[in-house]
């Protein structure tokens, strides 16, 4: 697949990982329209790509932030399409939360990478729907939502009490406090903490690297709709993970899996999403976020 | 409104700041039927009042106790309503969870400041459903129901898992321990942990001046809303929040947001919930509470 | 009830503790079809056992590891039923889960005393389904299921993100990581951490002896029906523990509970569960997760 038509970032493939950079240090590398696209677009084609096992979000570390929110240089229209507008009140669809979704949806395994200060968006959008968060100790990292008359956006209502829990979302979004990774309102969230700007990419690569080498792709993406589909209670979640066992327990990831592990070296998986996995995925339903033209 | 007409509690408004003190220190704060009344009413006013921003619950840092919880000294006939009780087992409605919801649906930002030890529904009803904690480093903190022959109480078995997560509910609820805010048990509990009860209030003070000068009180229901009921899905969230942007961002207080963020000033927000709330608000829908009387 | 005709645990009763001991050292604890039945067939008659108030689990410190996981000696085999089998693709019932599922509902305390290495259902089925975990501090513990090429198995993506969040629970589960208790990413799992493998028995036992000293069998029964079935909004909860406490309050563990408090003395609670717990008891409704044969 071609992952060099973007303009607003920059996609560099090493393999099966996949890093995707954003390109607008000169604006801060704050989130236009444009940029939300070529986000849904990519990782659409990271879901699809059975090529891809990692993909990795990051900024150049020389840049100002990693990410400053949305562009509110032009007032709030930047969260607006205009076409959604005329179509009434129920049309409108906030661009960081189809973002966030389009990521969150990816089957393969994310990483955020945030080298740099963190606001808005870039706090939401730009993390919270990744599997797995490293940060650079020295970010300045801020929900601001209630402290510019607007609310907390791109599903960090849903995704942040459920990652922290709501002691410590309450005290980030309710607050719009800015804190460091170090606070304990947050560092929870970071999967790693690293100590320059400079030593977040390479670690966030080196991880991705290994787990690109070491797991199935077929277990991922059940893993991942098991952790957030789980079922409503024990019992449905034990119905729900011994249709997966049952379903994955006879697959050829599964038997090199065993086989590795008695010959004590890293297995070599070739399961892929497009070819092996079961046609019970997904097993809950997914509700339907587009809205439907007026028909004025 | 009269904010001055309480007995059990003491009531100090200071601009958009309401300091709520337990006014019991003789009996060790401890709650009796007209204290949960009072605290009912006045969280019922803070949520009509335009004038409150913040609101804060605490007590003298000389009293024996924060809040000792239930007062027993008559036994259990504390829990009960004697009319209830002739209305038959359907009837009965636990007073620590009859002011916890009081509180919790309290649409201003609310704060506990917990200047003394706290036991059974001073760590409930008193401290749960309040959007941050702030705490002495030496409170002796109990849910002491299972040594006690009764069970938890006032929603502490739906807030404390939301708030902590259920390694640290269990924990904390199944074993009835002692523990004080530095455990690891508790600690994320608390927005601050202070050194002297003395240095409690002043800190929570200076958070809830700061919180009433720099939010907006319609972004902050509307946060409060979403992060209290965020939708059952990723989806069904993004519909949410997509449609609390659309309400917000073209109101009075988000144009006073971004035009105070690029003159680099404090806003002055101006909206309030009587004037600026959008009438889908709340979104959601309230499970009745309420009793019906026997007709007998 | 006669608790000494196993054979892959064997069991110690000291009064009101059950000590479970998982008794396959030779073959590293591992788990087989025998040691889940026997698993399940322990903690049901805890659970209808008046004389019984805890029970802990836990192994021989001595042994190679606390549980390594399933016995895969014989590949994925040992994940089946060939019953099941024969009777289609819905009769799959993964052990691990019926093991977490028999463990999770025992309404008497359940401690799981880790003084070992833990790998897959050494980890789940064996700590996740407990309502508290004390653990050796040089423990090895490892979610190895994405490395396998299976998926998480056990209920653990029901049960990980409740106890920890899901900010956590993904950097276990996605990752499958090994770490030791102090890391960041697992500590809050842990009641208690102890410096050495010979510890950890001894402060279970301690805790589950003072435990069964002063805590009610009917409030723990209560606590963890209404921890683990809340209600699914403040509301119902409410309505629910208001009526566990009507339930309980004028019971003779609340009356001993009162009067022990003002005698300053520890309770004799002698309320048991087949006795005085109320009808009402479990509100909830179970999910059906047996399988029916095949009609063919």
């Amino acid at each position: 697949m071609d992952y060099n038509h973007y303009k607003d970032i920059s996609v560099d493939r090493d393999g099966p990982v996949l890093t995707i950079c954003i390109n607008r240090a000169k604006r801060r590398n704050t989130i236009n329209s444009n940029l939300i696209e070529e986000l849904i677009h990519v990782f659409g084609l990271v879901d699809q790509d059975d090529h891809i096992r990692v993909a990795i979000l990051t900024a150049e570390p020389t840049a100002p932030a990693f990410c400053s929110g949305a562009d509110i240089s032009g007032g709030w229209d930047v969260l607006w399409k205009p076409d959604a507008e005329k179509e009434g009140p129920q049309a409108h669809r906030d661009d960081g939360g189809r973002a966030s979704i389009a990521i969150y949806r990816c089957r393969k395994i994310t990483i955020s990478a945030v080298n740099g200060h963190a606001a808005g968006a870039g706090l939401t959008t730009f993390q919270l729907p990744f599997d797995i968060r490293l940060i650079w100790a020295g970010a300045k990292l801020t929900f601001p939502f209630v402290r510019r008359g607007i609310v907390p956006e791109a599903t960090s209502s849903y995704l942040l009490p459920r990652l922290l829990g709501h002691s410590r979302a309450n005290s980030l979004i309710l607050t719009g406090e800015t804190v460091t990774p170090d606070s304990p309102h947050i560092r929870d969230l970071y999967h790693q903490i690293l100590p320059t700007r400079d030593a977040v990419y390479p670690a966030a690569k080196a991880l991705a690297d290994e787990l690109a080498a070491s797991t199935s792709q077929v277990s991922i993406a059940f893993a991942k709709g098991l952790l957030q589909h789980p079922g409503d209670s024990i019992e449905e979640n034990h119905l729900l993970d011994s249709k997966a066992i049952k379903a994955t327990a006879g697959s050829i990831d599964a038997a090199e899996g065993v086989k590795a592990f008695f010959e004590k070296r890293t297995p070599k998986y070739t399961g892929v999403l497009s070819n092996d996995l079961p046609h019970w995925v997904p097993w809950w339903r997914r509700l339907d976020i587009k809205h439907l033209k007026s028909k004025l």
